[in-house]
């Protein structure tokens, strides 16, 4: 057996579920549920440009799959399956070790096979495509929010950026809350569980990937309407606890990615169904402005007397 | 529209045929039939490893797309959608345009729906995965092969790897036959119609992308049979007319990638079969040897005599 294949078989060769052909053929096979569509997400990580070279590979190997499982959940999907294509500078084994630990816990936790993938020597490249399963018509698109729907968000955006902003030395957290804004940034949670229990409820979601307000523009764009968010509605208190510098935290909250958190319209009548389900999933759920008629994608941020504040960042451009 | 955007959205968001959600949300959605599984491939190009930084970028567009077809043309799935993520250095509106024409000209006659991916800035990588439908239980495996099973190769395997020997000025190709070569290499065709029409006639398959020789070792080692090869009965006549030198027509037919022709096995009684296919499909299919028990994985060149053959090259490792 060459080196490649061996170390492939090392590393990223694990037992099944049912019904799947796994790693090893010229394709992967597998039997999409009868009566569902199929959610398909593709990212591509780089060292230097999604994560710094000397980052734990085990944190990394978490992420890179968990940032995937973030966007079906993001569309209600049930994740299913994933691939994983890796570009190496050299076989490291304990670093690649390291990396599958991490990719494992994350697809053991969230029920994923990883089915297949491809090796290569070139700079450190990561890109996973994952698959999840949506009953027909019933996935939650970027396109259907309504004029008086709610917007909601879920946790707690903005503590990504801030571990971000401690880890690049830019800034000290308060010891108390480092934990968790570090781990915010290394080991985001991908909402599943709330994404499947949308689809009964949300009329558009997103996750918070770029920046709350920079995403929340894709469902204003993809729904053809006006995102109007108050400033006092959003969940600031956790953050300010963490940090003293206000500049921080506002442009943490409003246009920190990396949290993973789910950005959601749902229209009024739902408030309920949505207390019940924060409850249910011990997870925070913010009611944080409303999808107005107006122009398309436009994103406003409002004080408590309706007038218009200035917002200096919205979210990460890969190529500004 | 961010400039990452409005690029993804020039180049790279085309029609789509019904019941698809394409590229613009958290996932693209597709409708699998009822009654078939999913094959689905993945590969990763890196610049410097899988091509040369200054390749035509309309011609790598092609490639980019036909190798993972070529991964579903083997396992007999009929591609169906794909999706790209690319890491670029820089927005050149050229090279993507290029590039891009390059890679929907290969989609559209394939029949294939780019629904998604992914764009970063990086080193030039470029990773596909590629989404097929088989009827279920009918793909064709690398195990499949059965002892006494014929082993049968499509098409002039070899003249991918002439074609690189000549683009890299190792050796200069007769005038003749040159431009043959060098779309063999650059302009491959996936067997996409074999492939599907040898669902129904071979016991095992796979596209010969690493060579020959090593590409038949992964059917042996998944059947548990050992090939051998009758060194008489290769297609050696079209390479010796490509070219004088005896031991690079022996490596590049041998040895040498990029061909993606099929490789596969089937019984005696398809031979009648198979002439008639290769007949409609205007596709050679020679017959080279034969799978018998012995130890899982070998594979043997005999002489006429029956005597085995000494193999400098059996094919290409990435991390070698």
């Amino acid at each position: 057996m060459s080196p490649e294949f061996e170390l492939i078989r090392r590393h990223f060769v694990r037992p099944m579920r049912g019904g799947v052909l796994g790693p090893g053929d010229d394709c992967a096979l597998v039997r999409p549920s009868p009566g569902c569509e199929l959610a398909i997400t593709c990212d591509m990580l780089v060292s230097g440009t999604h994560f710094l070279p000397d980052t734990d590979p085990r944190r990394l190997g978490w992420k890179t799959l968990a940032v995937n499982l973030s966007d079906l959940a993001a569309m209600g999907a049930t994740p299913r399956w994933v691939t994983l294509a890796l570009s190496l500078p050299e076989v490291d084994d304990a670093w690649l070790g390291a990396f599958a630990d991490g990719f494992f816990d994350c697809a053991y936790i969230y029920g994923v096979d990883l089915i297949g993938g491809d090796t290569t020597r070139g700079p450190l490249t990561l890109c996973v495509t994952a698959f999840g399963e949506a009953a027909t018509g019933k996935a939650l698109r970027r396109s259907g929010a309504q004029d008086g729907d709610d917007i909601w968000v879920s946790g707690q955006p903005g503590r990504a950026a801030l571990g971000l902003a401690d880890a690049l030395g830019s800034f000290r957290l308060k010891d108390a809350h480092r934990d968790d804004c570090i781990s915010a940034l290394e080991k985001p949670l991908p909402r599943v569980a709330l994404g499947r229990a949308l689809q009964d409820v949300a009329s558009a979601a997103i996750d918070v990937s770029d920046g709350l307000l920079a995403d929340l523009g894709h469902i204003a764009a993809g729904s053809g309407l006006h995102a109007v968010v108050e400033d006092a509605a959003l969940p600031w208190a956790a953050l300010r606890a963490t940090c003293d510098d206000e500049a921080t935290v506002r442009r943490a909250l409003l246009a920190g990615g990396d949290d993973y958190e789910l950005l959601f319209c749902a229209s009024l009548s739902t408030h309920d169904a949505l207390r019940q389900l924060s409850e249910s999933l011990s997870l925070p759920l913010t009611r944080i402005g409303a999808m107005r008629a107006g122009r398309a994608g436009d994103v406003s941020l409002i004080d408590a007397q309706g007038c218009e504040l200035p917002v200096a960042h919205r979210g990460y451009d890969h190529f500004s």
